[in-house]
């Protein structure tokens, strides 16, 4: 698909973009028509991994930059990192942040950061890993927390998802606009999860899901049901 | 439905069960042809409690109980409770429960305990609350923590629930078991989730589903996608 009806005009820099959940949104949000960068440490990992997307999405509109580059590059920032980079990559990140930029973060605060189990989650002294992320970023940045609970498997594929991505953000436009680019994923739900304290929970979720994973064999997601449909969106 | 074809031989004594979630497992066991013990602190409202059971299920096995009586009737126990009532009534019923008994734990520690938000959890010392009872309840007992996420609301309906019941325990029959009496009720599929550890995540759950309940005026579940369907019992 390489038409861009309803495409936000704002390029999404996926900082950490070269791992599998980064990639997966990469991809995903090329086949909806979305300005794609991906960032990485090493400028020619992201330049890789762009020119893989750009072959399975022809037409897509995607790059590779290093994360300060892609940030700077950008006003809608996804942050796909494992946990124990995260905190330092932030405040390498700060001066190249573009103010009045978002900040969608992913991070789940696993034990397997610490050598522990990818099953267990870590207290956050901030609560969650997406109001460290608030605390370490600039000010003038809208934090949203997104995207925990989604498979990065299945992102990487070509069918539909089957789940809900669950919202949080303290900045109401920046999580209307988060929802709006969850609801991009084929099969994917977007539910206004709140304010960001919330984060807490739903970053705890994916523990449990990878733990299903472990136990089961598969690739869990969830999905919220008994609420209106005006819920989702 | 007056059927005992596949019910357990064994009564379930629903300990607190004039609350909303006790009064709907026990309606819905009921009608699975189960055999059912209100309890509560007064035993006039358990008796009450059941005779509503009784006009909606003709011909259920129903009874209300004082709860240390109702414990001593049974030999799996399925407590739904308030948690600020939760460590009292254990360290009270300690002396009836019969040694070897399942005790299903469905308490969250919302921050409503102690006058904040049902949408808030609290931290416990043990983890979780299921974990609070396995410290409390005696030795021999196996405690298991499901339940927590469905609606007490629709549990006390008559339509098809539309979620899942997350199981954790460390007695892996104890966990059976209850996934079996989750399965029971019509709508519902029980996952296995582990190491009752694992609760401490389930429960928060509750709160997060509380929130959306409030934000979106619904009654919130959640479904595990993704798994195999041998997942699913």
């Amino acid at each position: 698909m390489s038409t861009n009806a309803g495409a936000s005009i704002r390029p999404i820099a996926i900082i950490g973009g070269t791992g599998p959940a980064g990639l997966g949104l990469g991809l995903r949000w090329a086949r909806a028509g979305e300005t794609i960068i991906i960032g990485s440490r090493d400028k020619s990992r992201a330049q890789k991994a762009a020119a893989a997307i750009q072959q399975r999405v022809a037409g897509c509109n995607i790059s590779g930059m290093e994360n300060s580059e892609a940030c700077a590059a950008a006003d809608i920032l996804m942050l796909t990192v494992p946990f124990d980079g995260q905190a330092a990559l932030l405040k390498h990140l700060k001066p190249a942040i573009v103010p009045g930029s978002i900040l969608i973060d992913a991070t789940v605060p696993l034990a397997a950061a610490v050598g522990g189990r990818a099953s267990r989650p870590l207290g956050v002294w901030q609560g969650s890993a997406a109001q460290q992320a608030a605390e370490l970023a600039p000010q003038e940045v809208s934090v949203v927390a997104a995207f925990h609970n989604i498979s990065a498997d299945l992102l990487q594929g070509d069918a539909p998802l089957d789940c809900d991505v669950i919202v949080c953000s303290d900045d109401p436009d920046a999580a209307q606009l988060t929802r709006e680019l969850a609801g991009k994923i084929p099969g994917v739900r977007a539910i206004d999860g709140g304010k960001l304290e919330n984060a807490r929970i739903v970053e705890q979720i994916t523990a449990l899901l990878i733990g299903l994973n472990i136990r089961h064999k598969g690739h869990a997601g969830i999905r919220i049901t008994g609420l209106p449909p005006a819920a989702y969106r």
